[in-house]
């Protein structure tokens, strides 16, 4: 099954070797992004896709300077709303209008069921809501890079004070989530890519029932 | 690519034909749930595997009753862990220690690193930080579904309260997250299942820097 053995040769990598990620590589992974499934397909994130060195050094402190941000090839910063503009609302809405072919008025149900939800929730429910959504697209992201045999390091240890300010999110109500730096493992220099693979037993992990 | 297509092929399955996923079908499901990295490899989340008929009509109530519950094959329930006993964590670091074969005294580092990470952290932001990572095991599992061509539908619609309630999981630590209907599509009931699929565009999801 291509998706289990992608899965076990994938890594968090922590040396990568400063290759570049062709760009019909990276569309792909961004399109498993982009297909990824969220509640009420909502999609309630912004991915910024940082190729640029000197942006990528600019934003590396607030990464603690872990090497994939410069080794890397892109770093992808999941970035969450805070919360759902009336903006954004009407854009959900248009675009299922859209892509089905149907009237807007059809989807005053929708719109009202949304609203409904983003309203019973605190900010920060709210937030943490949208966080998770991020997550599962971050999922898809990285069985997409390895099936493309492009390492993909998923990273929380960040500042994420220090990055909106230097990305300039706070402004635009999102907030940094999470990170999955894009590149090449450096065999040599990584310990950590011939290492077993731990995870915890099924016996473990699973109950049946 | 396949991880595309197969992105493609599955949709949220409203309806399903009550037909059975087959055991190895399931197993590589699983496994890919078991391969999802998480942060620090903690994976700390348990996942119910209800497959039992009495069981699965006994906990709809608490999904309000959406059909997949009982039309589906098997329903996983991700259940979060609340708080990081200390037998969890030690059984993380032996399970280190014994896969890679290296002395438990040498991972002091790493358990301090991590219990360091753990008491940084009130009960809810431990919570949502382990909510989190259900969701990228979530997003692997979904896409090994739909290479396997089971129909898997992630579900937020229940009250976790009542769920939990049923399953027992409040006195096992554990609180319910999100739910993964696992089974095969109704075509002809399922209006869904020729749908246009929805999604934001790429230029309103990503922002190329």
């Amino acid at each position: 099954m291509s998706v289990l053995n992608n899965l076990k040769w994938r890594y968090a990598t922590k040396k990568m070797n400063g290759q570049k990620v062709a760009a019909e590589k990276l569309e792909n992974i961004l399109e498993a992004i982009q297909l990824a499934p969220t509640s009420i397909g909502m999609q309630p994130f912004t991915v910024l896709v940082i190729e640029d060195p000197e942006l990528k050094a600019k934003i590396a402190p607030a990464i603690y300077n872990q090497p994939q941000i410069t080794e890397g090839s892109h770093v992808l910063v999941f970035a969450a709303w805070k919360e759902y503009s009336n903006e954004n609302v009407g854009k959900y809405i248009n675009n299922i209008a859209t892509l089905r072919g149907i009237p807007v008025e059809s989807l005053d149900g929708l719109r009202n069921m949304v609203s409904g939800s983003i309203s019973g929730k605190t900010p920060e429910q709210l937030l943490n809501w949208n966080m998770r959504q991020a997550y599962i697209a971050l999922g898809t992201g990285l069985v997409a890079a390895a099936e493309e045999k492009v390492d993909a390091t998923p990273m929380e240890g960040f500042d994420p004070d220090a990055l909106d300010r230097v990305l300039g999110l706070q402004e635009k109500g999102l907030r940094s989530t999470v990170i999955l730096a894009l590149g090449y493992r450096d065999t040599e220099k990584d310990k950590y890519s011939s290492a077993t693979k731990i995870r915890r037993a099924k016996e473990e992990l699973f109950v049946r029932l």
